[in-house]
C-alpha cells in the first residue's frame, strides 16, 4: 500500500489526529513495570492497549531505546502495534541524515529492521541525502522544517534571500514529492510559521510536536495547519500522555489524556 | 582528561591525521570473516589490529551496525580499540540532532553506552540541541558544517546575508566552544570552503571526510585546512581502507592503504 494511502486510511479509521510519542525514559518508568523482564516494552504495551483506538499514529523516539541498549524492546513495541492494529501508522523518530550509502543503511534500519512506515529525517546535508527514504512509495520521510524547540530559529529562521531557511526547505523538498510520501515537521509552538508553510505546501501532511509539555496551542495549530480537505495533521504528544500518571493507573491516565487531546482537536475543528 | 587534550595527544603519539572509518556493510564482508559468530566484529578487529599504529582516530558509522541489528558488535569494536590503544580517539558517526531531553539520551548512547570520545551532530535544530553533547569537556561534538556529498550545497550554500549558511554555522558554534570540544565536519571535496572556514575558526579541529572514494585531494585539504600549529585535521577514509581487498589479505591491504594515506598527508605537509 502507498504510504500516502495508509496515512489517509488511518486518519479516517481513527477519526483522530493524535500521535502518541513512545519515549520511555528508563528512569521514569512506573513501579508497576520496573521489575518486568522487558520493562520498556511492558510500559509501551500497556500504553498501546489503552490508546490504540484513539490515535492515527505512534511515534517511538529511538534515542530512548538506544540510550538503554533496548533495541529489542523497540522491535517488540512496533510488533505489538502491528498486532493490535496494522492500520495505525508507525513513525520512527530518528532524525536521520547522511550521505547516500549511509542513508540507505538508515532506511534499512527504519523500514526493514523496525518495520516503521515513516522516519523523521534532517535536511541539512541536502536533498540527495533524502532519496533513500522516499524512493519507495510504501514508506514516508518526515523532514525537519520548523522545529518546536526554543533554539529552532538559530539557523531555520535565517533569511536566505526572499524567505527564511525553513520555507526554502519546505519548498525544495516539495519538488521531490512525486510519491506523495514526504511530510514536514512543524512545531506547534510556532503557529504563524505553521500557517506560512501550509500556504507553500497545501497538500503536504505535517507532523506537529510541541502541544503537550512544550505548550503549543491546539486551536492555533488547527486553524493554521489544517488542509483544505480537513486532514493533513499528525499532532504528537509524548510526555503529556505517557507520564500522565506515575502510578499503577498510568495506562488509564494515558488514555484519559489521549482522549482529551483527541476531543480538544475535534472541538477546535468545529 | 579533556577531549581537547586527548585529541592533541593522539595526533602527537600517532604522528598521523588519518581516521579510519569502520563502516562494515554486512553484504561486503570478506569471506574470511563471514562464518564467524560475530562477523562484523571480526572484520573490525582485524582492521584495527592492522592499522592501530597508523591512525589518530577510528570512526564507526552507526548506521551500518543499526541496519544489521549489530549494536553489540559496535560495543565490542569500541572495546577492542580501547584494549588495543586507549589513546586513540573514537568518534561515533551518528549525526544526531534533537531537542534537549532527547539529545541527552543520544549523548548517553554515544558517551556512556558506547564509550565514544566524540559524536557527530547536526546543527539544523539549533544551538540548544548541541548542548548535551558539549557540556562535558571530556567529550566532543563534531558539528556538520560543509559536508562532502554532491547535494551539500542545497541548503548549506544558501546565502544568509553576509555569508553562506555553513559559515554562519561555523561562526555560531564557535561561540559555544568554551570547553574547546567542538569540531566541524568539512568535506575534502570542497577545498575552497575548507580554507574559508579555517579563516573563521583558526583553532577548531576539522573532521574531513571525502578523500577516498569521494575523490577529495590531500594536498588541497592540507594547504586549506591545517592550523597554524601544524595540527587540526582528522582526515577520514572509510571504504578506501576497509575494502582495499575483498580477499583473505583484507587487513594487510587495509594497512597498506592506511600507510599510503598517512604518508601522502606527510608529503603534502612538507
Amino acid at each position: 500500500m502507498l504510504f500516502k494511502e495508509k496515512l489517509e486510511h488511518s486518519w479516517e479509521k481513527s477519526d483522530s489526529f493524535v500521535c502518541a510519542g513512545l519515549d520511555p525514559d528508563v528512569d521514569r518508568l512506573p513501579q508497576a513495570v520496573r521489575d518486568a523482564q522487558y520493562p520498556i516494552f511492558e510500559f509501551n504495551r500497556a500504553l498501546i492497549d489503552a490508546t490504540a483506538d484513539l490515535v492515527c499514529a505512534y511515534k517511538p523516539q529511538i534515542a530512548y531505546y538506544a540510550a538503554a541498549g533496548a533495541e529489542d524492546q523497540l522491535e517488540m513495541t512496533i510488533e505489538h502495534i502491528r498486532k493490535r492494529d496494522p492500520q495505525i501508522v508507525v513513525i520512527l523518530d530518528a532524525k536521520r541524515g547522511d550521505i547516500g550509502s549511509t542513508a540507505r543503511m538508515y532506511a534499512r534500519e527504519a523500514f526493514e529492521r523496525y518495520g516503521a512506515d515513516a522516519v523523521t529525517v534532517n535536511p541539512y546535508m541536502g536533498t540527495d541525502t533524502l532519496e533513500p527514504f522516499i524512493n519507495e512509495p510504501s514508506h514516508g520521510a518526515i523532514v525537519l522544517c520548523k522545529t518546536s524547540n526554543p533554539g529552532s530559529g538559530d539557523f531555520q529562521d535565517l533569511d536566505v534571500g526572499q524567505e527564511r531557511l525553513y520555507l526554502s526547505v519546505a519548498r525544495k523538498v516539495a519538488t521531490l514529492n512525486a510519491n506523495g510520501n514526504i511530510l514536514l515537521v512543524v512545531g506547534a509552538t510556532y503557529p504563524e510559521q505553521l500557517a506560512e508553510i501550509r500556504r507553500i505546501v497545501p497538500e503536504v501532511p505535517f507532523l506537529v510536536p510541541g502541544v503537550g509539555a512544550q505548550g503549543g496551542d491546539i486551536r492555533q495549530v488547527i486553524s493554521s495547519g489544517i488542509r483544505a480537505d480537513g486532514l493533513g495533521l499528525i499532532i504528537n504528544s509524548s510526555r503529556g500522555i505517557i507520564y500522565a500518571s506515575g502510578g499503577e493507573d498510568f495506562a488509564e491516565a494515558a488514555r484519559q489524556k489521549t482522549l482529551e487531546l483527541r476531543d480538544g482537536i475535534r472541538q477546535a475543528m468545529q
